[in-house]
């Protein structure tokens, strides 16, 4: 069911995040813990901000354990503001339209979750999309059309809001269909400024996140990561599963919340779908 | 503008249609002589009609010239109808769910040619797609939508009627935005007992489509093609360019018509776009 | 550390083998049960026997558990004699020159294990591979170099005698490089007429090997597989790991030992390197 | 037969020379004109130094003209010196690792061109690579075992000395094999300080190569790319085929000869194979 990992802070170079940690992403592809399958390899995908304003996507559908390629960009790849995601494809195809994660305009969004009888509801929600969004939409996933229904409902303006607004039409409109519990998401967002993460689930536990709050203790817990000596105290990284032993550094994200990471204050608030 | 061809007659070899004429599929790939690209190296797929009674298919992204595994399927797959097609894409994504040939049910689509402006008029033209067959519609490609548009217009009950009605529904939802001159297609349907073929424009000269009508001349045509002389009177190919040289043995189908293909009578007529 | 099946009998349809079952070889893709590794997702071949003289292969290197074309061509092939094999790298690329099963004329091959310190001894190996063949090596896998030695010392008149004497090569060649214990194998051989399965370490446990001899519990372990009542009383199978319940249907191999199916008698024999 | 391009000097975008000009390399995967091909669709690969000591790889077996990653990658990888490469396989596989450019420790290597009958004196070439190199051989091409030729006989002291060793081994082996006119060769090597270039062929005119001398020129010529304004005097591009039309800007490299293009002093010389 995915695993994904989100960074905002000093530029470091994406190795030290990606494949460094005792736990590292890559290890998740083949040894996840905390998720439904062990096994992540049906593609994946990184997005970050570098040169330019609209964020860069590297996307492949072969396991990410193989890739040679991603092993080299990540000793070059050095950016304040990085996105990883690793997928288990919950019935769509494996092809790079379907990898997170995706992106518009300034925007990056990935998911860990999956949105039940998706096949069913499709075409509503597909609908509701606005209309001048709908030729941006590439794939097939449940992820994307929850991302471009975000987007209708004004993650521009104000993504709480219009995450809230998406899940709330998504629930309506799969409880219309006899679909009771819809919706199982933890949600990474950006728009390059701040990095905005969301954890909720129609019922029962939602999909595990954890936050990285203490950079201090961040230091003592990876020794083997020499960056992060050099880290601000602003650098913080939102995880689907810690990337190592949980010794006080990684916090849970409460169920039905979200976050926004950014500097100065970050911010948190109750994740409560809208009813209309 | 991708290349087709399509067989139907008695049990032979993939290899004896696909490689081994002079100028094969294989050859148009890099040196296609009658479209607008030489080169079709954005994916490819056959299908074919085996055991069981739905068609098999195998597609794939790569570039046909280079795929061992096509080579090595084609001296083992022996069917007595077959549809081989080579891709290059007009805009949409390079991946399996946008290759031809398409398939649903016992049917099979392939197409050569593009809905001009597609992605302005794709929401639109999705939405007249039966709600019932919406979630068959698996990549993101123009043919996808027709063939999906001419399945909800009756194509199994009456593949020209519903076909015509597809393209006179397609062009007035296009000239409806403007856009004038939307229609450029040659296409093959089957549903393994006929094979139907459709050559139209909205304006100007369609894309090429030849048949072959006399078994004797062709196999005259390609001595070095010896299972020729065990084909059947019956046996046919339609195809987007000879595979040959022009010796009498390819027969130009006339533009704005349609055929049909199938032991016994076969069938022409005029292929007039509907007009509601 | 990889997982395969080989089939030999009456012609039954690749899926039958390779979808059908409980724990089917796609199912030890992601949860294999007993090797070192769960998830076998670098790559994947089959090969089997049917039209002309020379088998024919289907690589590829994605994982097995995503491929479309696979599922496709499995209810197409039917055959007499078929090898797939999954594949867990023991390091060398992940490309489809190094996937399984390796053919040369009639002869396919297939191998479950390593050369400890491969990449220390590979340029000695190489070189006692006969000039004749070496241009026949395409790939950099151990696995390959050992088909290509077995060729040099006479797989095509003694299969036995000649894995045995690669073998005893292969082991002088480490223990010369201080490699004490360097083979774990489960091969298994074929040249379209008999189907031969090789079981040897150099030390301890080697990779686990079953055969099925008996076609009438076969039939009553699989009741889900209806072809299987169609079998006749020479079928048999080598797997890496049972494919259902250990319900006295498969047997283990014994370590050191080969097994020769074919019509008519079977042999069986122990497993020697020879000592020059 | 392959096209490629080099850069040295001031840090710019990839993006800068490898998709701005008017006849790009991505233009020259489909259209090259002073190659036998015109489709260079086989896989491609990029080299630049970035971060750390030795330089990043970027390869992939898809045509070029398709891949959306590099696109992305090219507008975030910013380097002095970069080196691209298409290719049209001369008949060796086409997988990751015969892809262009080649590396070892910090050198970076690509060629156009091929050793005629390679596959003959294959084995002869890769005994004389030095035994402790031997082991960095990944692929099967051509152009691998020249570069660990060249290796072999001083690349890293003295590269012009090295590589007319290694051309002159290459030839004597092939004579000795009754192939007269073996080396057909456009190639560039760096080591990250040096970028050189040579040209050559055993017999007639070697494959296309230009530089680019006057950097006033190059801004003239390609008002398009404003990053040229910014550039160096003393950056330089070495190219098969010129990026935009004639006008004094691309100069033909003399056939047999060598250069090298570093900061201060560029150097130039015959390119004379070493007779034993």
């Amino acid at each position: 069911m995915c695993r994904w990992l989100a960074y905002s802070g000093s530029p470091i170079l994406l190795e030290s995040i990606l494949y460094k940690p005792q736990h590292s992403l890559i290890d998740q592809s083949l040894h996840a813990r905390l998720g439904p399958h062990t096994t992540n390899g049906d593609g994946f995908g990184v997005g970050w901000y570098g040169e330019g304003d609209e964020p860069a996507l590297y996307k492949c559908v072969d396991p990410v354990w193989n890739d040679r390629n991603l092993k080299e960009l990540s000793r070059q790849i050095r950016s304040r503001l990085m996105f990883a995601h690793i997928r288990a494809s919950t019935g769509t195809p494996v092809q790079q339209t379907n990898c997170h994660p995706f992106r518009h305009g300034k925007w990056l969004w990935m998911h860990n979750g999956q949105i039940a009888g998706f096949a069913g509801v499709k075409r509503e929600l597909v609908m509701a999309v606005d209309p001048a969004l709908y030729g941006s939409i590439e794939g097939s996933s449940d992820t994307e059309v929850f991302f471009y229904l975000a987007l209708t409902f004004g993650l521009a303006e104000n993504p709480p809001a219009a995450v809230q607004r998406a899940v709330g039409f998504i629930e309506r409109t799969c409880r219309a269909q006899g679909i009771e519990h819809p919706m199982r998401m933890s949600v990474a967002a950006s728009d390059g400024e701040s990095l905005w993460a969301f954890r909720y689930s129609s019922e029962g536990v939602p999909p595990s996140l954890f936050y990285s709050t203490d950079v201090q203790a961040l230091r003592e817990q990876h020794p083997e990561i020499e960056v992060f000596r050099t880290l601000s105290d602003e650098s913080r990284m939102v995880v689907s599963e810690p990337l190592g032993e949980l010794a006080g550094v990684w916090n849970e994200v409460p169920p039905s919340s979200w976050g926004r990471i950014r500097e100065g204050q970050d911010q948190v608030g109750p994740f409560i779908p809208a009813a209309h």
